[in-house]
């Protein structure tokens, strides 16, 4: 899937005209890139430099074929903040989609509309096929319970930028890792880095056997545990995840899997000081509101990251970082 | 509620970080600030100084939680005409409302992404919940039957276009006086100047005593009449709602209700001649479309007049105005 | 219907200030206009002159009250690649409609908001109703069954960019030509130009009378068959398109309809081999995907297109074409 929106491969450290479509896709060396430019672009937000005028003249189409606002606003922000201009497709309702016509198809289209594209869709495997026409860089926002390649980027960065390192750390995951597109996909991203993983679940919403596989290259260490007990006085990282109703056929069985899963001042009284606590959010009781002036609590300023993610993918995919001089990758 | 997005209080003749909740949060000293900045904008979209970058990097996300084409074109179309950039959400089926997430959540998130928020909300206190925890300035487009404040500033900057004064005027309001938030939130205003207030309307419609409360300071003279009849003779302002079906349980009564008070030009006959007819639109049969060309109509410039109003909030909040140089605020 | 927005006739080679209502609007020098400056904008896409600041500080708003996914992102790209900006109202689930109010309020007030207005309406005449009050340009993007000239325009731009002329052409039309908008409105186009036109259609869904009466001039070649078969030889164009559903009560009527107008290589293989095939997509099995790569399909090039035509439309109502000097107009 490492190929440009040409068809050709690009070099080792450069994304320029490449499709964004799974965690998978990025080598060590090309996360780094992405984490250091959200940096970069991050610390000018208010600062020296200004990239205000990188993306001027460049188009984003957001194409979203099932709601969610937090990751399309994500996106647009990311784009006008660089100088881009944005044009959104929402819910398919809107869409010729609704006439049978094929992905294929809308990829041709939509590629004469803008400089890249970010789509979401209900559909495992929906975004490659849109991407596999498309004459422009198309991001995955999320394809069915397949992968969320930039919401693993944003969460990963934001350990980088609050731990200042991988090798070394251990981290936890607690909720529904069965469904968690995110937790797979981040942790697709995790085995780059010598670390050590927890995950944290009820044995209804264990981890999966594949994604465990992806894992087996021995420079990870795994456990388990069916409770946070113990476990929470070794974790830097916590990262929480929503137990959705909706994956329960019997709600009661719902509110079992869920009731053991909730955090507050309490149950995270054991931790070290410096843990960070994160959230893909949308956040129902999994975390307690009281925990939101806490200073473990980053999930707020981890949705934000997302914005200077976006804003590094688009400046790399549409070339144009670094702008006008060298500069290192890592 | 007078409280800035960082939470401390603002000077007396700024605006700079301001929420915009109420109608009620603004002093005669703010009124005059955003009136007079509106003039000064209007007077330059097509003169000699040139605002027309004046929110260049800036973005304003409009989050309609209701469908309200008029009021929210009105928010871009300002937004865009100071150079800023605008994305959107709309009507909350595109949101993770649905998933349950509070209005509290959403302000921080929200917040990361913009640089200033206009949201429309059909319950009541809605906006101030998310205004909350909102680290930008947020604008309230309408919180149920609670609050419309830019409505409220768009219909009396109407009145200072035309008239160039207040005191001394006598304002009818006819329709629907009870429910309308439109009638409501321009009384509040209303309260700073010495005018004579004349209410119109079928006594199912009639003006709440809480709002005639608000007016009890001695300033204001007050007039209730089931018909427009005489009270016309001395009206310079007229303002027409219209009587929504949807607030009667049974249809006869509101043909019943609707039918009095619909204009034309024989009603509007012995009117004087420089009175002002105004409405928040849209209209249906209140006032016919045989007056539309009649210089007393104003109503489709007021609709005009809330992009400049807009435009005032939104320089004034983003503190981007006066630029560079001291301005006179009244 | 050869108006301006501000209601007094424009001179013969400008369409400054004009709503596009009908493609049968456009005189010959008119859409030469068109024709050539959608070259101009074209070429210099990735070229020497820039255009990217032309409509710098303009805004459209697209009014869609029926999805369109294509047209849309199409003229909202066709604006923001010429430095306007966009604002959109969609579905008219969204806008003030439901309540009732009037497509010349909504004219008047829309107008306020934006420097030129598209829109789609499901009804016929519904944008000529609501350009009739409008103070700025409107370019109908589709009404009903009745017009939609811009796809007219940019079917007529493929022919012209491919082609290099038109006197001379042999054109066939294939599939629905009784239903199909795009069909009459670029034969309206076509009334102006020596060309022998072939129908070729299910007699349920032949072309109508009244639009084969409107080419009665005699300067046209007109023939009709049930079935491709031998025409195909003398094409040098032909379009196709879909045979809609929809149209049929009796899904066995469709499919009678629907299967002997199919297109794929076997059936083509007696063509020119200039031969273009164009479609104003989205396309479902009319044309087999086997033709995609073929040389002779245009189609996907049609509709990139659609933005050099409407970036040519755009700059032309909004007179800021040509730039700032003198400019031949064919």
């Amino acid at each position: 899937m490492r190929v440009n929106a040409a068809g050709t491969h690009s070099g080792e450290n450069t994304l320029a005209g490449r499709h964004v479509l799974s965690a998978e896709d990025f080598s060590a060396a090309e996360i780094s890139l992405v984490l250091n430019t959200a940096r970069v672009l991050e610390q000018d937000v208010n600062g020296r430099r200004d990239f205000r005028r990188l993306l001027q003249g460049k188009t984003l189409t957001t194409a979203f074929f099932e709601p969610s606002t937090r990751t399309r606003l994500s996106f647009e922000s990311a784009m006008l903040r660089l100088g881009g201009q944005v044009s959104s497709i929402q819910y398919g309702r809107s869409s010729s989609s609704e006439k049978g016509e094929s992905l294929q198809d809308m990829g041709r289209v939509l590629s004469g509309y803008a400089d890249v594209v970010a789509m979401r869709h209900p559909e495992n495997g929906s975004v490659a096929a849109f991407a596999s026409t498309a004459s422009v860089p198309v991001i995955n926002a999320g394809d069915g319970a397949n992968q969320h390649p930039t919401q693993a980027l944003l969460d990963l960065y934001t350990i980088f930028r609050e731990k200042r390192r991988f090798d070394g750390l251990t981290i936890g995951f607690i909720g529904d890792l069965k469904y968690s597109r995110t937790v797979h996909s981040l942790i697709s991203l995790l085995r780059h880095y010598q670390v050590t993983l927890h995950f944290i679940s009820h044995p209804l919403l264990a981890l999966p056997d594949s994604v465990k596989g992806s894992l087996a290259d021995g420079r990870q260490s795994l456990q388990e545990s069916p409770e946070l007990g113990k476990a929470l006085r070794d974790l830097d990282v916590l990262y929480v995840t929503r137990v959705q109703k909706e994956r329960f056929a019997d709600p009661l069985e719902y509110e079992q899997a869920n009731r053991n899963y909730q955090l507050n001042r309490d149950t995270l009284q054991h931790s070290k000081p410096d843990l960070i606590l994160m959230h893909p959010l949308p956040r129902l009781q999994e975390i307690h509101s009281e925990l939101d002036s806490d200073p473990r609590a980053k999930y707020f300023r981890q949705a934000q990251n997302g914005v200077y993610v976006r804003m590094a993918l688009l400046a790399l995919l549409l070339a144009q970082f670094p702008p006008h001089r060298a500069w290192a990758t890592d």
